[in-house]
């Protein structure tokens, strides 16, 4: 791997760039930004050695990251389609897989450029090249999604780049990988966002507004993420975020069902379950208690 | 106000204490633990200027500040009811009020001890006195609860010592306290809940739980709390409780058909309503957000 071109320099295309230029500084990263300021500020923070609004910049690459948003990846991987060399590997960031892979499957040959999901569990509360940081992929598990028959050797390289960023090399079928974000982080946005919607309807909520305190701060605080990241999200993963919400209906019946009849030991014994299984993640899983 | 007792030494108890000592040291702070070693505990930290656990220290008080839990708030309610000495003045700081103001009234002679609920907006993930500081109480709300009738005269050294203390008054019949915090304190804590038992009911949450990350730390956050405490306080607040349940499934049904139809706009629009309710209550209220 000698050129990486990373199509879309915002807060994961500029973070895994000065990872990139931080940990493998013998290669080339090429950026292709929309705009020519970003273009301008990628290469001032040396998260590229290149930059360019003009996609022939990604012709020079032999492994092409597309690191647009979720609603333009498709639109970006037609781009990537028509400019990226003969022999280049691409590859994505996105956050729902199984139809990011479906469409690269549709606009790219995998004889001449093959492709592999991929998915990045990193994040910011605020999005932007400005926020970008090298060290935004330590320790968090990167995704690999490869369908039968994908030439996971051609892309050898790309998972030898993830781990000396830092990151965890996770393969997960496209399908698989959906049907888990549903659950731990499309359910959640969702959830936190319902929430939202279900107070503001409430004649005393500007009253009670000033009584909400560390509780309330962070079970709304996915709420405020960008609406259009979520729509698009959720639009994306359709069918499994929609399997998430009987088990979410059932769960808050089960609560209800508890204080109704006043059964205080089963609600406790609920109550238990729930602080168990927080705990229990934790302990596996500490180093997202941290991040 | 010479000699406050407070009836319990955990984390609010004790912050009370090493707060008052800090504000108020011409204020005599007499401390009722259950165990010697809480009492000695508190005594070394300054928390209090005696303690003990025999309840007979409660008769030298003027002022005595009920702070155990709430499922024990009843009972030593009844206690000070047979310890404090005539003229002292109750309150307590239980998180939920209509119950115990009416348990107050029927154990509390009025014209010889005046009782007026608390409840201080103030917490931590951690309990206990060996985590009680003197700046719990800073900016934050502590609700006072009169009934038509309480003599608030006699209350007047308790609202300059919440002053004193760096919290801020805030007066509010119980039942209207009960249907605030029911919507902005405990329907996020039973959601919280909610959400991990839907979690652990999937066949595939314990490999989906590796991709856990900063969004399911949030959401589960306040799921990690005291099943006990919690239990009581749903059970004691059950009607205020069960009233926010139909909000809530409401919201998630709006989401669910938005997603169904694939109405991208109607959804994202959602979200944005649900964005905005968040970013409003964070501009109205800048002290929540760091607390």
């Amino acid at each position: 791997m000698e050129r990486v071109a990373i199509a879309g320099l915002g807060l994961i295309g500029g973070s895994l760039g000065l990872a990139l230029r931080r940990e493998l500084p013998e290669v080339e990263v090429l950026g292709l930004a929309r705009r020519q300021e970003t273009a301008d500020t990628a290469m001032r923070m040396d998260a590229v050695t290149a930059a360019s609004t003009d996609p022939a910049i990604l012709s020079g690459a032999d492994l092409v990251v597309v690191a647009v948003s979720l609603a333009e990846t498709n639109a970006m991987l037609d781009l990537v389609a028509a400019h990226a060399g003969p022999g280049a590997r691409v590859t994505d960031v996105g956050s729902v897989k199984a139809n990011v892979v479906d469409h690269a499957a549709a606009v790219l040959d995998p004889a001449v450029n093959p492709f592999l999901g991929g998915h990045p569990m990193a994040g910011k509360e605020v999005s932007g090249l400005e926020n970008a940081e090298a060290d935004l992929f330590l320790g968090r598990p990167w995704v690999l999604t490869p369908r039968p028959g994908t030439d996971m050797d051609a892309f050898n390289d790309l998972v030898q780049a993830v781990e000396a960023i830092g990151a965890r090399v996770l393969l997960l079928e496209p399908e698989v990988h959906d049907r888990y974000v549903a659950l731990v982080s499309h359910l959640p946005f969702l959830l936190s966002a319902a929430y939202l919607l279900a107070v503001k309807e409430q004649p005393h909520w500007t009253d009670a507004a000033g009584l909400a305190s560390s509780g309330f701060r962070d079970i709304t605080r996915l709420g405020a993420g960008d609406p259009a990241m979520y729509a698009a999200i959720a639009a994306g993963n359709r069918e499994e975020v929609l399997g998430t919400w009987a088990a979410m209906h059932e769960a808050l019946d089960q609560l209800e069902a508890a204080i109704v009849r006043d059964e205080g030991e089963t609600l406790a014994a609920l109550l238990e379950e729930a602080r168990r299984t927080r705990a229990e993640w934790l302990a596996a899983h500490p180093e997202a208690a941290a991040g």
